[in-house]
């Protein structure tokens, strides 16, 4: 578990972009393959759920669903178990993104499922009161992401560093272990450092490297400006 | 299309058993591939996404998804998206299934999207005034499945016959194409051969394969049930 | 429950607007009862839950719930229960309204429960297609609601005709009694007037009237358009 | 504020019970008023939306909300907005009942916005670490509800006492103002002692009372025994 919590953690949301689809997920993947064994940065890549197993036999960095429903095995139909994604060889999932919310009950429940799986839980939050509701629950990575920044380009780093830096005085007052990271808007390198200066341990990206013209430069000035 | 289409047709629904999931879901559809080729009749099978890509690898029978939702590519994430589904080497996918209902606009907008991309969708539906205005979307395939008959082992076929019937009637008032299969509860060879006498075109089933001590054995069955 | 859908009919939904809240939707309320009476056509509003009874209790014309869950009575919490919403003094309701979606086999309980209540069912849809689907249900009202146009005071009647004329054509084919509206964008009172050429038989509007400077001007602009 | 949280209370969601609907939600918010007048005891009401300002006319003891949606005034249809609850004289709001479950984001935007109205917010929970990241978001009430005993009859004072002594404990390190209340199975004045005697300030009930024979006299044994 603890490799694949190295920080600092730059993770990879492919989201359903076509350009982050099928064989071009595959493609993705090897390009942050290559630019975390070039930097040694930690880069995490969430594909969709159809592409899983074929981007985690693909590379060796760390892959994570982008969503697990809180559900044991059994009568469920289009739906997302966690037996089942563990078995693509994923070791971790995403969960609460803004554009795929879920029940408090069941942020608990799948927290505590991703423990039980040894899968690495990454809950996702809205804003600093949700950052530390949510700390309690134990997850091993909380990513603050203000959902009207998400897409924008405009850095959540830059825009909104009081949430940043709220979140983690927060959920530093009651979980000393979870790791902290920022997301929404950032496509410059420089809101990767300043996303650490600010004290998280990385970033969550999506749009900024899947929809650059050339995500693998943008992965390497990433990977780089969380260096330092 | 057509070989897509060929009737009788038995449909497996995977769910998120534990019994289907990974390495068991391509044993079990190899299964459902080997009694389809010794008997001719077309068995659909329906595994989690996860395990489509290998399960259509595997496989020569048609390979259905167990849900798509109603997004184009995009800024979606822990969703299912109808190209990241195709690719995987899935020719269609069920919709509405009483496990995961759809508001009725996506309803709509699957099976046109599911039209575009040259998927078979296949539509279920709790009862007959529904499956009514089902049929006007214009869906390749219809099921009828009484919820509460879902995992009984009480085979709708035999418990509701007029659910089954009265579909058939109101469904071809509109459509004289969409092929009607009936689900819930089927577990029994005979329960197969009453649905097709009822005049359906096949069943959709899950446990009662699924689960069974020895699949195959009542994949062929089921499947010899259904030559008449 | 014929002078109830006596048409040209006007429905009026008051969505959660502070404009049209409490007191405010009660004096509203009265303006619709005023204007209705003066010009003879059927106005009809549709208030918040918690104002049902309230302006029910205040006007003659008829009221309208938003909304009704498709649940009995009994251990639901923080839902709307027919029965209760009819105790109230409501005599129909909106569903599926494109900012309140329901499942479709909901749709199709809370019609049949509007039905045996004997509360007007008016389903709101998004295209033709769906206007069809929604026309097997046999519901009282079915009203087109493209939802891009909604709020933006585009009016659907000149903005999208066909869709509402496409709209009649297939509502027609299988059921010849359903009151068909249009709604979205309806501003002015040539919309009105449009939107009844194009032959149906009357609009649903909101925002128009509720964020009127002046409503009643409106309401009355409105119902005389409705006068042919 | 005071006022409608003096402890012991005793919460009595009426949910959508055919026992509590329209004219009997009065005359059950009568007998509830009658009861707490007599014995002292803080007793809370919780009827349908559509009840509200007629209960609350009724009756002088406080009258709650089952649920508030998370929106501002505007252009939402068939929603329930905090104004709208809050002009029919209700002083709180139940927020995540079990059968009404919230995204997380959308609990901390209603206690939120519950604080701004002046309204006292009673935050249902299904577990201790539930309870506990709820006490982060500041709700005045904490009701710790085993979803599984609800409607049993079997009293989670006495099934499940260590799930009401833990969620006391885990919030009590964190928030040491909100009031704690246990629910689900209540239905002898036993319970409600024994609730109080594990450290609680008072229970959420509901077909203890609503469906009881003689709902006054159960009222006043419950009243009875939280008096110690």
């Amino acid at each position: 578990m603890k490799a694949k919590l190295q920080t600092p953690v730059i993770i990879v949301n492919f989201k359903t972009y076509a350009e982050s689809t099928g064989n071009k997920a595959i493609e993705l993947a090897k390009k942050a393959d290559k630019a975390s064994k070039e930097t040694g940065v930690n880069i995490v890549v969430a594909p969709q759920f159809t592409d899983l197993w074929r981007v985690a036999e693909a590379v060796e960095i760390p892959v994570f669903a982008q969503h697990i429903d809180a559900i044991p095995p059994g009568a469920f139909t289009g739906q997302v178990q966690a037996d089942a994604v563990k078995e693509t060889g994923v070791v971790g999932t995403l969960i609460n993104h803004s554009e795929r919310q879920l029940k408090l009950a069941d942020i608990e429940a799948v927290v505590r499922l991703s423990r039980e799986k040894d899968l690495v839980s990454c809950v996702c939050t809205n804003n600093p009161s949700v950052s530390a509701a949510v700390a309690y629950l134990q997850p091993d990575i909380i990513s603050i992401e203000p959902p009207e920044l998400i897409g924008t380009g405009v850095a959540v780093s830059k825009a909104q560093p009081e949430a940043v830096t709220d979140t983690i005085k927060l959920v530093r007052k009651v979980n000393d272990h979870a790791v902290i990271l920022c997301g929404a808007g950032i496509s410059h390198g420089e809101d990767v450092s300043v996303a650490l200066k600010l004290g998280t341990q990385g970033v969550l990206v999506a749009s900024g490297i899947v929809k650059a013209k050339d995500p693998y430069t943008v992965l390497r000035e990433f990977a780089d400006s969380a260096i330092i």
